[in-house]
């Protein structure tokens, strides 16, 4: 199974704590090696890096690591393939334009028979069963709500529709973006963590680092990150019910939903 | 006025010799500070740098000039703004999806009054006159073909008619690829070199740094290497007329045509 990583907040801010970690996951620590990528909102605007190697021997990833990037929201993955080689055209997140405002998705799990009809609007340019998912949602929304953007509401009830549909092919955690708002589905596993002051230190499981927030931050920074598994061992991270769809905004959750069907455990 | 690169190749190359010189462009030896970005085609799959910082300074453009990416079709851009902030989101190349193949657009000019009708398939995220271009272009093709891709010359024939109508609201440079073929036109500005074998050594005109391509290279290999200006000093650069079309195709111009209108001339 793939790795997912989130970031959503209220000031932009660097994720390369989080992402030291998270990098380790990809062949060091865990075993998700078929490459690995990260998309950062700047504005409206999408820095988006793509690797098929892994990301513990990636220059790219090492570049990331060391770079502070300042974004409101970010979405990175770590790959172990289910469908689809490995290749470029593979590697999540998955960017598209909709509404004048690029999308960005990824996905952990494995959709199996899904193959729905697709507008033509937004095509999968590879072979995996997450970008047919992403492009299907994309085009439903266009279906639904034409040339113009929803109010945030409707668009997190059509997401959690078109979520729990995806859920009954299999599993599907994904975290989906349009630089405004960053919203998570959790099928099998998904967990997030709030930061707020006062803020403390932060010990990272994956990697022996620790960084003290307080020596990072203002008063009314807030954060939220999101992980397939809680990145740091001496933090209350929140697991996410299976079956529930959130939407983050600000760096704290604003909406949540149950999906319905909980998406199938998955071996890796 | 802004600065283009691109590379068609008949076997995946690194353009990081061609790179080190136009790097130097952005804020060096030219005064093209206000952001670049890069395209690579890895099959069907993209990795695309974006940075509104000056290539010169940028840690970035420092990673691709030193770390070979080979590819097939590569498209580079370096930003001296005229229409639009200077902001990752009017930050070129472009890239959208059609057909299932990711479009890569860079523009080199300026075009006014052009504000034509979208259909909302393809809409522009900055406020470039550029990328306002890249989508109606894209607009275009799929009303007129629909949801599947024509044959090479049906698609640079109406290239071709595109281009003359864009040249009419000025000077419009650009290079566009879907990862098979790379289309240049030619407004006021653009040249381009075909290195084959018997292959010699290049000196750039902006570094002094000379690289022997016979120590790099096969017999059979072929690279058009199209550039703004000349990158290098010591070879014989083809200056494209201007107002004409051309597709390159395994490293070489297989077709070239008068789009009629020539743009004008715009000061920098």
């Amino acid at each position: 199974m793939c790795q997912l990583l989130g970031m959503n907040c209220n000031v932009p801010t660097d994720i390369c704590f989080s992402f030291t970690g998270f990098q380790a996951r990809g062949g060091v620590t865990d075993v998700h090696r078929d490459g690995w990528g990260i998309a950062f909102f700047e504005e409206k605007g999408v820095r988006l890096f793509l690797d098929p190697q892994p990301s513990c021997v990636s220059q790219i990833a090492e570049l990331v690591r060391a770079y502070p990037i300042r974004s409101l929201n970010v979405i990175a993955h770590i790959r172990k393939a289910t469908q689809g080689a490995v290749s470029l055209e593979n590697t999540h997140p998955f960017m598209r334009e909709l509404w004048g405002r690029y999308w960005i998705f990824a996905h952990n799990g494995n959709l199996e028979n899904f193959a729905p009809p697709l507008s033509g609007a937004f095509m999968p340019v590879g072979t995996t069963d997450s970008e047919r998912a992403f492009c299907w949602v994309l085009d439903r929304l266009r279906a639904r709500f034409g040339q113009c953007p929803p109010p945030p509401d409707e668009l997190f009830d059509t997401l959690h529709d078109l979520s729990t549909t995806l859920s009954q092919h299999g599993a599907c955690n994904y975290l989906l973006s349009n630089g405004e708002r960053l919203f998570a589905h959790c099928s099998t596993a998904l967990a997030y963590i709030v930061r707020c002051a006062p803020f403390a230190a932060a010990h990272l499981k994956d990697q022996d680092v620790t960084v003290d927030f307080n020596d990072l931050t203002t008063p009314n920074d807030r954060v939220a990150v999101i992980a397939t598994q809680p990145l740091t061992d001496n933090e209350a991270w929140h697991v996410m019910p299976p079956g529930t769809l959130w939407c983050f905004e600000e760096g704290q959750p604003v909406r949540q939903q149950t999906t319905g069907v909980a998406g199938q455990v998955i071996q890796s």
